[in-house]
């Protein structure tokens, strides 16, 4: 039946959905929404520029942000999953990007031909909705979900690190300094002394007298504006070398990603009483943000802070909050803009519904039941407005969306301090998502507090959010038993019942696959990166032919390791009981024994209906 | 009989001689060698360059090195116990203050004053060693060992970061700077505006002409020499500001401790084979000096470097190595030194015999008894030889040598990671000790490869030894206990026997000892600091009257934790076995019965024949 999968959400959430504000009202809900509005900021801003560049513009930071505003308030309002965070992902930027040379190439419209090829999307996306397309995503196992969650995972982490390292172009330092010859060292701005003709012209059409400039005196900005040239020992390669900016910046980088690191496992030491550290804990990187501003400020070091846009109008004056679909372009441009648009819907129904596959995992022991149409559907009209009014297109964001679900955990109050807490659930509400996007939206009135904020600081956030993220990824911890003797491995049930040998190659040939999708999203061809996710899937079947379906059912399931562990010990208790009755103990020979049991029966059977609703 | 107890220390001593020399010739000893000869390093020339200061060069650094190495040499190679490092200690160089300025104000002699005071105290150090004075430490319980070994600890940790906040003051940082005016921003050295009669005097009897320097062109050294003046924005309050030193130091000395720890403590992963793991552990501190040095040197910014003289020359021209005791001073002055001396005495034996007690610690399981008669024999005649000799004393220093002791820990090869490896006792050997001391004595001819080693660096390896050295205080475990609730704390021995209000009593008196030694030795009286540490002993006897003998026994006994546990736990078990075959389970009943099981009881008649040998 046309929407059935959307109606069965609908209304499968509509119970839940007045529950979803009252149990918004915690304080874990606070340190929650203060965090990830930290976070979720610099990646809009920093898309928003990035995009600006691409397109000269015409999409910048201040789009960027209201996109986002808009997009996020009605997700979090009305989608099947709230907990999924919406934001900004590469293979938009590039297809954006591409779009644009294109467009600026044949001469045509970039912003109708954007809203034509976004309506499309948004059609599609539609159809895909009313087809029940979103049970494809039975497909995602573990195996899939992994190698995506893994990737995203270390390339934000490459990315915070690879920001830092770029502070060091844009802010150089005099390393080879001498002290003794400080006294002696300057960098002035001059007058070229070969002018080229784009200054030559530029000075004409300005009416500038080069010989009527005190050169010397001009600062940093005014000498690039009249296009001087740097000169002195003190010189970069582009202007003056910038004392402590970069050494500063690093150090605020690492305070931070350790400072948050260790509040949040407070939450395990012995000191103060629970309720404390776990307020302590769940206000970690909110506490560690506000205390490193704190300390820029006090040090007044010149870091670079975070800009947000202080008007609220389009960044270019050429246009509107409304982009008509046909404008100036020709009318068949509506009908070719189809052929993208199928692209960008395979790029937004993967990306999406991925995500939302993490965000749903059986692990996070979710109560009010996944909604993965009525997400798309979000998405999908969400996709049509940012479009009419030429605004960046946003999707699920995964490492940002882990971060969220991760910090509304609900753990055992009474935990012993030292062992794990217990793991309860998620504190399952809309108020944190609804929250993070309306201040977001009124974060143009907010540039007085916000400009505070040192860059540094969020990228050692960032750090923090895909290393946490990286936690819980049954891949990593595989990847580590290389390193490891055989007789200092962990006790993983997948250990218990597959041989080395065959982890190890599950391992690498997950690896590779990862390694594959690094390559093909660092190359120009990223835009293909979510249909190379989709051939994971692919893999993922042909691996049926490597290994036997016990061997899979351990290593790619999705039951929590502790469940299958607990009813493994189980079972192994009750065969040495009964051994123990009978006659000698046969412990050894037991755990052999064990390798009987079948996991996919117990899955089946016990965890299967709990999940798969749609 | 005079002198029985040093022949019995040699008695006990002689049979090891040659296995001290067999024992030492292994990788851990390489890794204890060069990770405290880098550690030793440091604060031997930096206290020599604190004395040069404090004495205008009559005994400086080269001094310094000649006399520890020779010291350490002879000490490694016949004291009692060559696990303890020789070094400098606060309350001499507060000692060597006084003295200088005493003489300086009576026209006195310092050099031949100072001879007098040694040679008396080496007399009555070896009337000390004569009359067995030494075996006064037995009154030394852990209470005052411990009080003393955290004061010192704290001490080191405090002043690894007061260094490194002090090279904010000698590298300071222009804070406040605008980056677009970097251009603009200069300091240049000028001619004083008002030259003092010192400067005018100064430019007469050098002949120099100000007006005809080209005072803007001067490096700041020579500005600094021909008493200019630093005149521009970029300056600080005397001269130029310096870009990057700062945060860079900041980074090193961060980067050390962290690091150096985190290899440290590598022996307990899960990676690797136990031999690769150990052996990164035991060069832990090693591996991270070398690897900073090299970041350091390629980084490249002009980050304080570590200083060694390069000449085999005292520093003053008008000294020789030998000095002459009564030399210009009166006659009677050599009598009168002996009223000094008398505090030099007890100085020495305090700071010695407690550092002493600490490496002798029952916890070590040292298995070639101790020598404190031997040790303080050592030093009696070296600081003698020292006197002569025109160069500093050095005596037992704590921090140093319970590194070395931590560092020569032999721990069960195949320990389980995760778990805490089982100790197995000391290497215990005088060719580390040898090595340390000989190769600082060849450091004169090593400024090549040393003139790389940054400061901050050796900072924080100050900072990890003074953290290390730290743990297994039990005074520090019972500190934390005032931030734990009680459900959480630990399971140490005395919590089950002694009530958490006595203990936290007993924790708050030794608290309070602790942060009057911190005045006294903060204070100008400092030099009564040895004394002070003798008064604790009397403390911990005035405490007989509030805690019961019991009580004391728990909290105040050299047995180890570990070994207390094992015996409690085994009389548990058996009370509970016996409870069991009678009738039903009173675990907890039976928790409280062990009160009545006596630890001075075992005590006296497991442990104290072992280390009583005096």
């Amino acid at each position: 039946r046309l929407f059935g999968g959307l109606i069965l959400d609908v209304k499968r959430k509509a119970p839940w959905f007045w529950s979803d504000f009252r149990d918004g009202l915690s304080l874990q809900c606070l340190a929650s929404f203060l965090f990830l509005y930290c976070a979720c900021m610099s990646p809009v801003i920093t898309f928003g520029g990035l995009l600006g560049e691409a397109t000269k513009g015409h999409i910048s930071a201040m789009e960027s942000l209201l996109g986002a505003s808009m997009t996020g308030v009605m997700y979090s309002l009305f989608a099947g999953q709230p907990l999924t965070i919406l934001g900004s992902t590469g293979p938009v930027l590039v297809f954006e990007k591409i779009l644009y040379k294109f467009c600026k190439d044949y001469g045509l419209s970039y912003l109708s031909l954007r809203a034509c090829i976004g309506l499309w999307t948004a059609f599609l996306c539609i159809v895909l909705v009313a087809t029940d397309a979103s049970c494809l995503v039975c497909y995602i196992t573990r195996f899939t979900e992994e190698a995506f969650a893994a990737l995203i995972c270390i390339i934000f982490i490459y990315e915070a690190l690879e920001k830092l390292f770029w502070l060091g172009e844009t802010y150089p330092i005099h390393a080879a300094s001498k002290l003794d010859l400080l006294t002696i060292y300057y960098c002035k701005c001059e007058a070229p002394a070969h002018p080229t003709n784009e200054t030559l012209l530029f000075w004409e059409s300005n009416q500038i007298n080069p010989s009527s400039i005190a050169w010397e005196n001009l600062t940093v900005s005014e000498c690039r504006h009249l296009h001087g040239e740097f000169h002195g020992p003190a010189c970069g390669h582009d202007g003056p070398y910038t004392p402590n900016v970069l050494f500063w910046s690093c150090i605020l980088f690492f305070s931070t990603f350790v400072l948050s690191g260790s509040l949040k496992t407070f939450k395990t030491s012995r000191y103060f009483p629970t309720r404390v550290r776990s307020t302590i804990s769940d206000f970690a990187v909110f506490f560690t943000i506000v205390t490193m501003v704190i300390i820029d400020f006090l040090i007044g070091v010149p870091s670079p802070k975070l800009q947000v846009p202080h008007m609220f109008k389009p960044t270019r004056d050429d246009r509107g909050w409304l982009i008509n679909p046909i404008g100036p372009n020709p009318w068949w441009t509506v009908l070719a803009a189809l052929i993208p648009a199928l692209l960008c819907t395979i790029l937004v129904f993967m990306d999406q519904q991925i995500t939302a596959v993490i965000v749903n995992r059986k692990e996070h022991k979710l109560q009010k039941g996944c909604g993965y149409h009525l997400d798309l559907l979000m998405v999908a009209v969400m996709l049509g407005v940012c479009s009419v009014m030429g605004l960046p297109w946003f999707v699920a964001a995964t490492v940002l969306s882990i971060t969220h679900v991760n910090s509304l955990k609900l753990e055992s109050g009474s935990s012993a301090p030292g062992e794990q807490p217990r793991f309860l659930g998620i504190q399952e509400q809309r108020v944190t998502g609804l929250m993070i996007f309306v201040l977001m939206g009124c974060s143009v009135f907010l540039t007085g507090v916000l400009k505070f904020i040192p860059m540094p600081v969020l990228y050692g956030v960032f750090l923090y959010m895909g290393v946490s993220s990286l936690r819980g990824i049954q891949f990593f911890d595989r990847l580590k038993l290389f390193g490891m003797p055989e007789k200092h491995q962990p006790d993983f049930i997948y250990l218990r019942h597959v041989p080395l040998r065959k982890v190890h190659l599950f391992t690498l040939i997950q690896l590779t696959c990862l390694v594959l999708l690094w390559v093909i999203k660092a190359s120009p061809a990223a835009i293909v990166f979510p249909m190379m996710v989709l051939a994971l899937v692919f893999v993922r079947k042909v691996m049926d032919f490597c290994f036997s379906k016990r061997e899979l059912s351990w290593l790619d399931d999705l039951m929590p390791e502790s469940k299958k562990k607990k009813l493994d010990d189980a079972k192994n208790e009750a065969k040495e009981e009964e051994l123990k009755l009978g006659k000698t103990s046969y412990s050894d020979l037991s755990k052999q024994d064990n390798d009987r049991v079948d996991p996919s029966e117990i899955n089946i059977s016990d965890e299967m209906p709990k999940t798969t609703v749609w």
